[in-house]
């Protein structure tokens, strides 16, 4: 069973130019991917790339478009973001294929998100890694809204029977009121306080939904900074546990 | 019920030629699809985009391969001449958006494919015209394979239970061994004979597949040339009737 691995769309891009990618992170992230050993399934954010393109066409995770521009604004700048992620994966021969959730999620009118796993589950039994990245998605009554890459991690955690799952962010874990990094989280009470506000600036939800997300999962999850990629990769423990 | 559009890759593409387009026959085609009033779902064919890319690489519809490099130059070609067709299509203000089959589809071990539908139809309830098209996917015990345009077709016009079902390509319709265009198609025997030769230089199967497939469907389907494009689109019968 793989390892779900998110990188943070603010690892991986200059969150404050629009499309520009932070190349030494990212060139960081890759190698320690290169160095892991077990199947993985990588999805990315949007960071830099499709978060002006939501806002400008007023589309989120819940305000959807039908204006086919401003679904391949959004779409197009993910699938630049996912070229060079998978593209810098393959210059050091990680077996990198792009999946793009556009071409395979759809919300229904309850705004259920579907994630059929066949293409994702048989390239992984293939020896290949699938690399997802949060997108637009055709929404039953809405056009198409945005799914996070957080949400995406969620639905292969489960319907992939993940042995782990990591979110790799720019912070070093869960933090709390002192910002010191929250070890362990094994319910949600015990950390409501201390997540009380949400990160505000990302338009596809702050920490306090993750964590409550990656609590409902069965697989163990792990919330840490880049600097601790390749320890959470080789199998350690690092930032935050939950669940 | 939407009505299933195959453009074939030897319409659109010069087949001659590594990757290039015959934009007259695009724009036209493109023109036709703009007048059309029932909901489509396009399938594009892979001619001189993908073809040749498969060949270097050794793959085919059963033959796999497990090198990403060349998953993704088919891929990557079939993504490039997909991205043409959608322009021209949005140029025209037709709600074109690209379904890229490597990310939605599977084959199994039998090398039964599994197209999931929900991205498509609810696009399509939405309002927007996907755009499919032969590529690679992921196949289990082989790597990856080609899927061609016309098994798409299929498996969309079963699953989404399509009004009726178009096959453009460069001849007027199937030919008899006069080279005359049959009218109408209701069972294979009757026309084996004169089907007995295969294209031969397509990778992805001949006209006797595409007859047999086109015959097993609930929907009506026509197999007409380019000039017959706009005709079939506006409810007409040009070409072969099948089924």
């Amino acid at each position: 069973m793989p390892t779900i691995l998110k990188l943070g769309g603010s690892v991986i891009t200059d969150k404050d130019r629009a499309e520009t990618l932070d190349g030494p992170a990212l060139d960081a992230a890759a190698d320690a991917v290169a160095a892991a050993e077990d199947d993985l399934v990588l999805v990315h954010g949007g960071g830099s790339f499709g978060h002006h393109h939501a806002e400008e066409h007023g589309v989120s995770t819940t305000a959807g478009t039908r204006d086919a521009d401003g679904v391949l604004a959004v779409h197009g700048a993910m699938k630049t973001l996912n070229q060079f992620v998978v593209s810098r994966l393959r210059e050091r021969d990680v077996p990198a294929v792009p999946v793009h959730p556009f071409s395979l999620c759809a919300r229904d009118a309850d705004a259920d998100l579907d994630v059929p796993l066949s293409s994702t589950a048989t390239l992984v039994g293939e020896g290949f890694v699938p690399v997802l990245h949060g997108d637009v998605v055709a929404h039953a009554g809405k056009g198409a809204t945005i799914v996070s890459g957080d949400e995406l991690v969620v639905e292969l955690a489960e319907g992939l029977d993940a042995d782990r799952v990591g979110l790799c962010s720019t912070v070093p874990g869960v933090l709390d009121e002192d910002d010191a990094v929250i070890s362990e989280i094994t319910d949600f009470a015990s950390v409501a306080a201390a997540l009380g506000e949400a990160d505000g600036t990302d338009v596809t939800g702050g920490m306090a939904a993750k964590v409550r997300a990656l609590l409902a999962l069965s697989s163990p999850a792990h919330v840490f900074g880049p600097d601790d990629l390749e320890a959470f990769l080789a199998g350690e423990e690092p930032g935050t546990r939950i669940g």
